[in-house]
């Protein structure tokens, strides 16, 4: 299976199938029905028809999905597959946290070093991992393999810690900065700006607000 | 200015642009042509005019933006000309380290109040906030304003701190747990999946890395 030939719509629902079809794994269920899945995942019925006869012929009339197999291929599109090495750059509140919860959490995201150029950070453990100085992040990119590295800096570093590592070979960047990188086009980034975050929601809170004062005014 | 005459779209990109006029503001920057804007954001000039010229008149032809007075309108919609009570419930690493990092970052959110159902963590404190039990949950919300809940707990318990924060009023839930949260429609919901996101991130990498070994093949 070509994972090219999918929607970049269908890609981004993706995830939440994985995470919903891994649940019911855990919980034992060998197959559901398309009625089952839209009822706790709620989405139509027919979208996910559409959205997983994409991968051909898993669903059967009036025997469903087979949880399993449907798990497993949606896994290997989403390259879950293998083990995602994964470098932390900034150990302060918020990298010391992810790497405590991606730690935690995940059995495919394994981080294997942390940086930062905080000399009182240097040296100091988190989950058994010596934080090392960012300035040996060179020295240790030659040496070790890195799918993922992380930026957890101040918005200030972010963009130089993004050109050394890619300098370095690394492809793919999960950015907690709130800035954005500029990076060659065969690099990727995911960016995760929580403030931003918190914007769109008060956004969304004042728009609800308003409309649920004006249907109150006019009932 | 009515903020539902603005499209879902722009709404979108609209916390990106007060994050550069922000920036912008603080360098003292007092206006800039839709040009200039366009080389530090990436967007095309014209994408820039469309979506600001949605709040009128705001650009003068070779006058730009008046950086300070588009920071605060954008501001106005987004609700961000009022501050933001957040209480966080769960002090695990991702709810303490939420908890610093929105607390240093930002003077728009205000961390109120922190939860937590960990005896071993109840009484501790975060930020000078002493982290109180969940079980307080009602009378805290029953004498306080809360504008946002965070939830960061363990999925298990994520539904039914959910279902006791809308019970008591809140009506803006941001969610880190993963796990989709079933609210009423006059509440609203911003979800910030972290492990969906690197599962985004490794399915964006492995497309990259295809499509890039093709183009060595064929070259």
């Amino acid at each position: 299976m070509k994972s090219l030939h999918v929607s970049g719509a269908i890609i981004r629902r993706l995830p939440r199938y994985y995470r919903y079809l891994g649940e019911l794994k855990k919980d034992g269920v060998t197959r559901i029905s398309s009625g089952d899945l839209s009822d706790i995942m709620g989405v139509t019925a027919s979208q996910i028809r559409q959205d997983l006869n994409h991968f051909g012929g898993f669903g059967q009339q009036g025997f469903g999905y087979r949880v399993e197999y449907l798990y497993d291929e949606i896994g290997k599109i989403l390259g879950m597959d293998r083990v995602h090495h994964v470098i932390m750059i900034g150990a302060g509140n918020l990298g010391t946290a992810l790497a405590n919860h991606s730690g935690s959490c995940t059995q495919d995201f394994v981080i294997d070093a942390i940086f930062d150029s905080n000399a009182e950070r240097i040296g100091k453990r988190i989950r058994g991992l010596r934080i090392l100085s960012t300035d040996s992040l060179e020295k240790y990119l030659a040496s070790h393999d890195a799918d993922i590295a992380a930026i957890a800096v101040p918005r200030e570093e972010a963009t130089g810690i993004s050109e050394r590592l890619v300098a370095s070979g690394v492809k793919a960047i999960w950015n907690f900065s709130h800035v954005d990188l500029k990076v060659p086009e065969d690099v990727v980034v995911e960016n995760v700006h929580l403030y931003e975050s918190l914007m769109s929601l008060s956004y969304k809170a004042k728009a609800a607000e308003e409309k649920y004062a004006e249907r109150k005014e006019t009932t």
